[in-house]
């Protein structure tokens, strides 16, 4: 399963009750948090989103609309007990900053954080179900995407069948990752009671940008691509200036993928309504959806 | 005129739609900053109070749920391209944490910043219509409480009669403030417009500590007391574990201070309900008051 759920949509400065950007990305039983802007952790709160599920952090870049909310949130984990591991990936100087932070407030968390600096595009972490990797954006000050991808998707379990066989439900979970089940000498087989798993899907995430047509090959064909439009299209010539990018260019980028969906976030404050930004990428890239705060998207 | 907007009311972990710890302190044609927990900015624009007005900025301690939105109110008053010069007092290793932080961002403010680092009792800043002094508080890191005070207060106008002698309302301002009317030769005398102005205002605000009698005689005989109250008073001895104060505790100081009035704030995160509170430090100091997001406390 890969779903995005939206914590902030805007731009730099907060505006209409939309907030600086963040991200949460499940991908079967993980949750990734992607940036973390001013009022991330309220947000989390308030869309009843349980925080300590979440095991890696990736901060695309630090502008403060992408990191601000950082600081409060770590801490805030070491206020509720975290004990688990938690681990951070960021554009280098943040460690520094978080270690100035965590000085001058005498804090000590309760729980370890890893703290793995961005410095070259490709692999950061993967398991045996999950695999992220990261590649560069062009933006003002060094930027990064990230790519989320299952290794392998789960199988289909079919838990009337499941069930029928007498397996117990605490081990539903390994079925659908493609154990057989022994009991007493008898076996199982796992595809008595599964069906095969579909194609591993996968998230690009080209965090803040200018257009880069060779963006498209980083996040080639994923199910699922989010892309800044900061701008609409009229304003082609001030999002290169400041190194964003418009509606139009995000659905191109899109296109040029192969991306199943698009997701459109990083909304300039000078614009109070967002249909617009949704009619125009559609013109180019019929699959193209608002990124709303508060709600998930499920590929 | 004498003011306390609050803006965040609760301790350091959000909780029940309470924010961390920032107030903005109004003296006559002043506006105050005061603490910048996370979210500080949006809360200004939820209330609709006019940033750019604000001036000065005084950081109690390094404690994340008193600064951790100041980062971000800096930056999005650079990109409403504020251009007044900006005063921040805080303690010396913030100035490290947010060079690095424009640093990593490359952000150059449009305005002037000046940090004055807060080292020793005293004397902070003082115009001939006000001062701030700092003191210590005790807390877990060194933090600082501040007293903000009218040298004197405005004249009270009638303006009525200001305009019967043909006083520009323009010049209202200057008449409030004790000047004479020039005009052609001609004078109109201050006092035939004017009555007397009250005696000056002030304002304790205690930041964190634990009950310390020694600081009544900080805030002594002010008209309005901040005085934290994390915990009710049946949790004495965790409130002293973590130099943190009680209802009753609270109340003891605004007596002891011969203080007007109370304001009571940072509640623990445990707490749903508040009108304990104020029934437990009103047992001990009846004009007391809780500081609730978004209220305007005027003197």
């Amino acid at each position: 399963m890969l779903a995005v759920t939206i914590l902030g949509n805007n731009s730099a400065l907060p505006a209409y009750d939309r907030h600086p950007t963040a991200q949460l990305v499940t991908l079967d039983d993980q949750l990734f948090l992607v940036d973390c802007g001013e009022g991330t952790q309220i947000q989390l709160s308030k869309y009843r989103i349980k925080w300590g599920r979440i095991n890696y952090i990736f901060i695309s870049h630090l502008h403060g609309d992408h990191y601000f909310g950082l600081s409060g949130f770590l801490h805030s984990m070491g206020l509720l007990n975290r004990e688990q591991d938690l681990h951070l990936y960021a554009p280098e100087p943040l460690q520094e900053i978080l270690n100035l932070q965590f000085k001058a407030a005498c804090t000590v968390l309760p729980y370890k954080l890893h703290f793995h600096a961005l410095k070259e595009e490709g692999l950061l972490v993967k398991t045996d179900k999950f695999r992220v990797d990261c590649f560069p954006t062009k933006h003002r000050i060094p930027c990064w995407g990230f790519r989320f991808e299952q290794v392998k998707a789960p199988r289909k379990l079919n838990p009337e069948k499941a069930l029928s066989y007498s397996v117990p439900s605490s081990f539903f979970d390994r079925l659908k990752w493609g154990e057989d089940y022994h009991n007493n000498g008898q076996v199982v087989r796992n595809e008595w009671v599964t069906e095969p798993a579909p194609k591993p899907k996968s998230y690009g995430y080209c965090a803040d940008t200018i257009y880069d047509a060779s963006l498209a090959e980083k996040i080639k064909n994923v199910d699922l691509l989010y892309h800044e439009t900061t701008y609409l299209k009229e304003l082609a010539e001030r999002a290169a200036s400041r190194f964003h990018a418009t509606t139009v260019q995000a659905a191109l980028i899109a296109k040029k993928a192969n991306a199943r969906r698009l997701l459109i976030g990083h909304f300039s404050s000078k614009y109070d309504k967002l249909e617009i930004f949704e009619q125009e990428a559609r013109e180019v890239f019929e699959a193209t959806d608002l990124a709303l705060e508060g709600v998930t998207y499920t590929v």
